[in-house]
């Protein structure tokens, strides 16, 4: 199962601020049991299902455009590994390990 | 109809030569005769049904994995305006006559 | 030499036409004459020496907020090869090539 | 004071594990005494001055080059914003009292 991340960037807004569109995104996300997320302060991470995934993403990109946004610009980074399983956890604690180690 | 970029990176390949897997890429997307596609330095360019996109995406993605590959790197950028129609060709087209005009 | 890609896209404008910036940014990049560089519909790729490439992209970032703009997202790729000589026209001839053939 | 996210991706390296890298790039980070930073499982980001995190990029860079490798695809995104202070923690904060609030 692939670890992707996703933002949704909401143009010709009038305001610098994005905070209540990525509200909205993670009440989107929050929907779908089925996924695992965690917010970053540049981007949203979610593990799980590819094609899940692709729907949530769907889902997220209208959520400007239902607050009357006329642009949306939405980047999605597919991480996916199949010799052996990959997590949102399992690749921040490899990291570490190294970290600690004498690597 | 949102303009889309693309790239599919394989990982872990022994080799930093990637042509052939962009080239099996490029020959995924002329399958799709509904969408229109081009070539950049560093990523192809899709324009059409979002729909469409997201599963000729999937089936890029797939392109490493089926030559052997255990880990790919997909980014997608969907660029979607819903006032006025977007084209690969009339965003270019825009950016060059501000340039050849006054502003 | 790195080939690299970059967009920098204005926040909170209240208009979603971006055409003004992307053109604009084209101006200072025009300055740069050690650098090649190519407007694409979604991006701008640049080849040339990667602390000039700094340079000028932190130029261009400064475009939207010259004009006004108090948010700006800018997204850099660097694709650098040290084994052989990587240029745009050279990434693009390479998939094309594959293409033509056999493999 | 922008927050930045940052991704090096070795390629060829002969296996798809990624992570002896990234640890190596964290060890270059943490010198950087001016800069925070937080491992999310896509990416690092950074809060810092633009020009010191533009040199860091450019070390961090360099890491797998260092460990042998002959390409080196790097990610820089760049989200700076002028008419309030952006932060890592404020960032998030901010769409949590979203969440948390009734809007």
């Amino acid at each position: 199962m692939p670890v992707c991340q996703v933002t949704v960037v909401p143009l010709g807004t009038g305001t610098p601020s994005l905070s209540a569109y990525v509200a909205d995104c993670q009440r989107v996300l929050a929907r779908y049991a089925d996924l695992s997320f965690q917010l970053t302060p540049m981007a949203t991470v979610i593990e799980g299902d590819l094609n899940r995934i692709l729907e949530v993403v769907k889902e997220m990109h209208e959520v400007p455009f239902r607050r009357g946004v006329h642009r949306v610009s939405t980047t999605l980074v597919i991480d996916d590994r199949r010799d052996k399983p990959l997590t949102m956890q399992g690749k921040v604690d490899s990291v570490e390990e190294k970290l600690a180690g004498k690597e």
